[in-house]
């Protein structure tokens, strides 16, 4: 598509038809502008089917609140509905609708919580909670869901990476295997996560990075094509990039011809007065092939110079190749700990598109209206217990122990205080006699976790910077437990609802089953 | 991100850095204007676990059109690659090649060759050929790569869904669950590969649609919350839209509330002269949920409703859905056959994702460089045997035998005359002594699947309309045999090397090991 198109697909445009037949309904019954509260929650943890994740990293407010401002039903928003045609052939949406969306609607008349980008988040805990006209929440839910849930997504892969890579330095490199622009919001999500860098340029330059990148086989390639040979390559590089000569050495046979050849530049390099930065292997048995060629080099006096590792990645790749260098490493001469802390990885396919989970299942549920300024629960029921609805107002809540971790997300009702209550009941959210009671002296705080983000129509909340994003996921990731963090077979963290929306709850459920 | 950023994010800096770095090592070296051949195909068909493709649809080609439009170093893409900053904190990139990137670079100096999009296309076979100056062609390789693979694992998803439908409707429902504005690609694809319309608003108007959709749980929701009951709603619905009335009936139960009061509204949609359209059924079991709501819509005299199936639908879900419906609805009085044929699907997160495999492994390979006129095949060996790249400047053509059936893809030097060999023989891509002689009088007809697309700089392609990529889509798929069409355990269609390629790469593979 064209750019100028790209502009009218992703603004008030980016929803799903059915908002807009809704909304046309609400209006036609004088429904539109009542109060109504719709949650953005997901359902469960990214599942990869031999491992899960047992926690996520949330990701996406800053672009949902740019979005907002591009929700406008403009002149060619508008002329497209109008030209929509009923069955019948009359025209699908009336002048009057269109003449509220053009001239009525607004994007921002709502109030907005949320929780911060970059904290852990948890299945069923409200992550954005929207308070508005009714037909505003049902325009904006489509693109609200796919920018948050994609970006959560990748977020929680990257910190999932990056925790199997034991902080060493993360790549994204995804851009040639994402969704198309997705990609770009994909390198946001995963600088947030655990990404240090990407290599996608432009993404870069948007979001305030520099990219990643040396050279591809292609290189090595067009000298070969021209009859000079790897080492040629190499040095060419060398000589054009003397202080970030990083060569990747699987072109024509790693430890055969690569190494050596990159020894050979790093030597002349050195020679030169300057530092050489690394290699990158992309073939071949990672884990072997990284030790290897870390002999070679520490031999050659470059114990210090990196090796980057890529192909395939994933969390599980690269805690099976941090296993194999513990137990081969010592065989070759070489410390496993030294060789560990000069990796880098360089993950594209399996970060910018969560192979093995590929969508979050993130939805966003009306879950109260106003009447006469009464909340008014709603409330869809599911034959899995799981799926029905948490009703109501509610806000959510984070319960640290006294070891100072995070025990519990607890979602309440918006008039509850959470602080006055001992001890505190955290019910399961959908078996009758599971609860747990906190005794005030088991609880060392509890942390309101949605923040107010628009009020009113008007931002009330500044866009933090990536070094700001990074520090809460970290300082949130120190505050789970190992089982928690587990990259296989997570302890399932608990997520409870209080005594009082438990109640609600169940008599709503059975009203509705009446 | 904001739209004004996106754009400098998604035209000549949607590329890894490393293209850029590469394109400035040639430019110093006198390079960056050779001419250089470049293949873009992908490796293996999409893999899902348990059943796996048998055959790709291409899809992209105008996306990549548009974004060479875009691919541009402006002032701001200028400003930010000045920007970037050596380890030693010298200027990475130079203002000499800064110069050639903004007076010189010509993203479209080039020759361009590609399959039709909508046309079916097989693994190892060239799709889009790039003959230009080798700088070019490194600079759009992320961007090329980016596009094709998407849009083709998307078209190749939405052909296998609407196969596994027998052709009925297919909606594409995926944008809360897609990659960011990765959606409206996917939709377009979708489009392409199968799907009749989109619930995307967005990616309609552009693609010339109309989009589908009717309304959500959320509107059942708010007429209950109001006090009032599902029937409320659903006549609210048919009020507002008599020719257009397709509800939802789960919210509450299906065949106790749901399909009986859709019934009632139908039938006094009917009294009034209109045409009710149908159901959509969202969870549950759906055969048996179709096959029970059928009987109802029949005995009620609504034989022609359409029954929209929705929720986490795939092509081995839709295809357990239709032979259960086969064993299932005589045995409640309900034609089997008459039923399918009045089901639409409407599928979301497993086609725009394409859950389980989410990635195509599109690559793109220097082939051959020019050198005084002559093109020097470049080779790239690897130690798994298939993914040493076929070397040359070369052709891509189908073989039909005399059933009418495309029996064999055969990739062939450039300078060879298919047509005139007798008998043809068509090499394995691997195993030496496999090859597979044709007759000429076994051979119906043999046809050039590369088209030109740019010739020198001048584009002479006309982009076909969606009926057209459709209709060829339909004529290639016809023209498969049912082994390879297998929706599980597809046969492997036979993509060989002409004896002159498989000699010429044999050669330069045992060159480069001597």
């Amino acid at each position: 598509m064209k750019f100028n198109e790209l502009k009218h697909a992703s603004g008030a445009l980016m929803t799903d038809q059915y908002q807009l037949t809704m909304a046309q309904l609400y209006f036609r019954m004088g429904l539109h502008e009542i109060k109504a509260q719709f949650d953005h929650f997901f359902r469960s943890n990214p599942d990869y089917g031999i491992h899960k994740a047992g926690y996520c990293i949330n990701a996406g407010l800053d672009s949902i609140l740019d979005w907002l401002d591009q929700v406008v039903f403009g002149k060619e928003e508008i002329q497209y509905l109008r030209s929509q045609k009923s069955s019948s052939g009359r025209q699908l949406f009336g002048d009057d609708f269109l003449h509220w969306l053009s001239n009525d609607f607004n994007a921002k008349s709502i109030n907005l919580y949320a929780i911060a980008e970059g904290r852990v988040i948890h299945p069923n805990v409200p992550i954005h909670v929207v308070e508005g006209p009714l037909a505003v929440g049902q325009i904006i839910e489509t693109g609200l869901l796919n920018i948050a849930n994609y970006q959560t997504l990748i977020a929680t892969k990257a910190a999932r990476i990056k925790q199997s890579g034991r902080g060493q330095v993360l790549l994204e490199f995804g851009l040639r295997r994402a969704q198309s622009l997705g990609a770009i919001a994909g390198a946001r999500a995963a600088l947030i996560g655990g990404a240090d860098f990407s290599s996608n340029v432009g993404a870069s330059h948007i979001f305030g990075f520099t990219p990643k990148g040396t050279h591809a086989h292609s290189m090595v390639q067009v000298f070969l094509g021209m009859g000079e040979d790897e080492l040629a390559a190499f040095r060419a590089y060398a000589e054009i990039y003397p202080d970030d000569c990083l060569l990747l050495v699987d072109t024509i046979d790693t430890l055969q011809s690569g190494v050596p050849n990159a020894i050979r530049a790093f030597e002349e390099l050195k020679r030169k007065g300057h530092r050489p930065v690394g290699i990158r292997l992309d073939s071949g048995d990672l884990a072997h092939l990284s030790i290897q060629a870390a002999k070679m080099l520490n031999d050659a006096g470059f114990p210090d110079v990196s090796i980057v590792l890529s192909n395939d990645l994933d969390e599980l790749v690269i805690w099976q190749i941090i296993t194999q260098i513990q137990e081969e490493a010592e065989h070759y001469g070489v410390d496993p700990n030294h060789l560990l802390k000069r990796l880098t990885y360089g993950v594209g396919t399996h970060l910018i598109t969560s192979t093995g989970n590929s969508a979050l299942d993130g939805v966003f549920k009306l879950v109260a209206i106003n009447q006469q300024g009464e909340w008014i629960p709603t409330l869809k029921i599911s034959e899995n217990e799981a799926k029905t609805l948490n009703p109501g107002n509610k806000r959510a809540w984070r319960i640290y122990d006294k070891r100072g971790k995070a025990t519990a997300d607890l979602v309440a009702l918006h008039d509850e205080d959470i602080c006055d209550q001992s001890p505190l009941e955290l019910h399961h959210p959908t078996m009758a006699t599971k609860r747990r009671l906190l005794d005030r002296d088991e609880i060392d705080r509890v942390e309101r976790l949605l923040e107010p983000i628009i009020m009113s129509g008007r931002r009330v909340y500044t866009t933090p910077t990536f070094e700001h994003m990074r520090a809460l996921r970290q300082a949130d990731i120190d505050l789970l437990d190992h089982g928690v963090l587990r990259i296989m077979n997570p302890h399932i963290y608990h997520v409870s609802l209080s005594k009082k929306l438990w109640d609600l709850k169940q008599s709503l459920i059975k009203k509705a089953r009446e």
